[in-house]
């Protein structure tokens, strides 16, 4: 299945709605985009290390930021790098409930778009209310999906892959294993179309059978339900926050035994690859998915996602609405 | 009964606090500001048509938004306005009941003024709330009402004009209905006043008993009870947004009786002359003043509306703070 | 007891958690420096005053008010300095009781930290809170602490003295009195500190025994439980504000008993010296720790020390990350 829609005729990237359908190329080109926003690999850094870039390729553009589900970190990572490419930042935050109907949406949308936004970025608990929104987009405004439903949640999966890239450009060589509430997980659906696309060698889901989706195999994905077979030999685990109103009831038994089963502890770790590579979207439970010690130790790049969540940002929203982009 | 506290001696604008006592000169340069921001007209628009203008009027100007009164969408568009003339913006929601006492507002005043914030816009449930800033504010210091109680709504009537003007700039010709809740519509008020300055031939005020003002005749206008006499032979019909808490009681039957006698439907607007010009302030209530099909027809202005309030509300800040205006 | 951890090797503000231990030439350089931003003393000043200073000395960089302790009127004065030096500002309002826990605080700097946020401003009510966040902060990252619970509130204290140095710079001949509760303020502790690092002739606390914790004359005060006693003679004297939950209760008998036995009546100022300095914090609980005209009256500073307020920050934010400062 493609996704025409968030492109232009001649391929260039119009609204980012979700991984799926991206051409190996123009995943690739994000990804090189945003190197000239990140900084040099942490490893290469003095202590004076450059901080945030700020550019100003959208000045003059405005951005807003429409959240009908609340995410204070993710709607910082946008209104960052908004704001590094200089443009006007706006952030609302609206519940959902109260614009619950699919016309009301349309009225928000068509509002504000008469007031010369030049992009949405939309957080919506709908799976498919970004799509919902480019489909009626007017052709001078360009949508951003920062997570819909359960469904897709592109610059995630897109700064997981700058993320893995920086250390292992090899996806050909990689195993990947993607750790936790694989059903409930729009970063699980958005990871395994990045790395298939970018074609890592296996892709693995972990976790418990209550929360695997049946028929998640067509995706290109091995199942596994015991977690030590599930990270043996694997080259990058992506663990996945479990959402507390999912922990206990009908699809978990108990965190602890959750994280007894399925968390990342030290001990654990010790028996992978020594040059694994552990992430998580943040933020972490400790003690649920992951041990604290392992969260800050060694192995771990989840600060380094949060650093090239930034850059990755910065390169899409400079993409579409930069001058040479799409929707310029 | 003049406003001079909005005026300076040489008659200039140094507040906005209400259309009432504009002159047609002041009024109509307000509108011929707005030009400057507002894009071309959309009929002779390209698709790659400009987004909105930024420039550098206002910089190193700070702007506060202050609302008492809770109110995204209107808000967003002062943001955005002053944030295109590239003042820094600030966005204070406060809630009324913690600043009911008038020496407690005095003292907010007083200390943001201390912060040398250039320009408050000012929403307050309190008919008279912008007055009392302006009375109190310092020289330097400008007072922008958005809205205060069922008094005035100045430059929601200055984005209507605009709008007819774009369209019909013969006001002299027009005969102007006004539908729906006049008893407790601030844009009403102002709408009527802009309306007689700029000499429309004829103002009507549409809507059942319980919703029109006793002698709202004195105010130069025509009662209608009767939609359909209400609107025989108007040029524009501005509907009036009919505000939740007052649907249904005592001024009310139920919001459906009222869409049966006073929305505009699309039955309705087909026995009305072919170019009149549909306007509302929005947000609509589908269904109840306005047919979804009518508020998106080729006879609705109301987008174009939103898009003007940023033009008009640049206009009106860039004539206060701007280089030549009155507060510079 | 000294706190290198806010400075550089070589003696230079690298964090601002507390007024205590900062060398007298360091806390007069702040003082100069703020002098800079701050507009002529208001006598001098003209009715077309310029009013705030826009400067490009942060363009580039990021700045996080991060609030675990709601205060609007604060926030704004940090966020104004940070946009008037053109850094770019975030607002994050966090509830404390959801980041309550230690290792939760941590996660939430190290996540920022990664998306290269130069300062973040907190305020907490945990005593101690800044100092935290400073231990672990990365080398290139500075924290300003905003108040931490009873602890410090190093701004105000450092925009008091800057208030009373322009109309009294000689600080030796000078007799403080701080009135009201002593026991819960944050802005007593940090502004004896600095009244003696300025080399104060003599600092009085002034209070009912409830509010006025054991053992303060350690810090170099003189305890005073007689209005009368502890304003005789004084040339400034500064009011704390009464926080309401603490008004009535185990601490006071009611908040007419506070005024009529501590409170600065208009009677109670007539028998001060006639060029005594009133000063206070606000905002203002009128009729309780101060009558309305006394603040508004001719011997207050109120409003200055606001003005003030964004001068100090400015400087403050400057020496730490401007192109000469520690984490610059």
């Amino acid at each position: 299945m493609t996704h025409p829609l968030q492109l232009t005729p001649d391929g260039r990237l119009r609204h980012l709605l979700t991984v799926e359908g991206l051409s190996r190329p123009l995943l690739t080109d994000i990804l090189d985009q945003a190197e000239r926003y990140a900084g040099q690999p942490s490893s290469n850094r003095g202590s004076s290390g450059s901080r945030g870039l700020k550019v100003p390729l959208l000045h003059g553009k405005t951005v807003v930021n429409l959240f009908f589900e609340a995410s204070t970190r993710t709607r910082m990572t946008f209104e960052l790098a908004a704001k590094r490419l200089s443009a006007d930042v706006l952030n609302l935050q609206i519940a959902a409930s109260s614009t619950s109907k699919g016309e009301t949406l349309l009225d928000t949308l068509k509002t504000m778009e008469a007031m010369q936004v030049d992009m949405f970025v939309i957080r919506h608990e709908a799976s498919g209310a970004a799509h919902f929104f480019a489909q009626h987009a007017a052709p001078e405004v360009a949508i951003l999906n920062a997570g819909d439903g359960r469904h897709a949640h592109p610059t995630q999966a897109l700064l997981d892959m700058f993320t893995i890239r920086r250390h292992r450009p090899d996806f050909e060589n990689l195993t990947v294993a993607i750790v936790g509430d694989i059903l409930h997980s729009r970063v699980a659906r958005s990871d395994i179309h990045a790395l298939r696309i970018l074609g890592a060698k296996e892709i693995r889901v972990v976790g418990p059978r209550t929360l695997i989706p049946a028929g998640i195999e067509a995706m290109g994905v091995t199942v596994h339900n015991d977690i030590d077979s599930g990270l043996a030999d694997a080259d990058v685990v992506i663990l996945l926050r479990l959402q507390k109103e999912r922990m206990v009831g009908a699809f978990l038994p108990s965190t602890g035994e959750f994280h007894r089963d399925f968390g990342l502890t030290k001990a654990r770790l010790e028996t992978l690859k020594p040059d694994v590579l552990v992430m998580h979207p943040g933020p972490i439970n400790r003690g649920v998915e992951i041990e604290g010690d392992v969260a800050y130790g060694e192995r771990s790049l989840i600060l380094e996602q949060v650093e090239h969540g930034i850059a990755v940002r910065m390169a899409v929203m400079g993409m579409i609405l930069g001058d040479e982009g799409a929707a310029a």
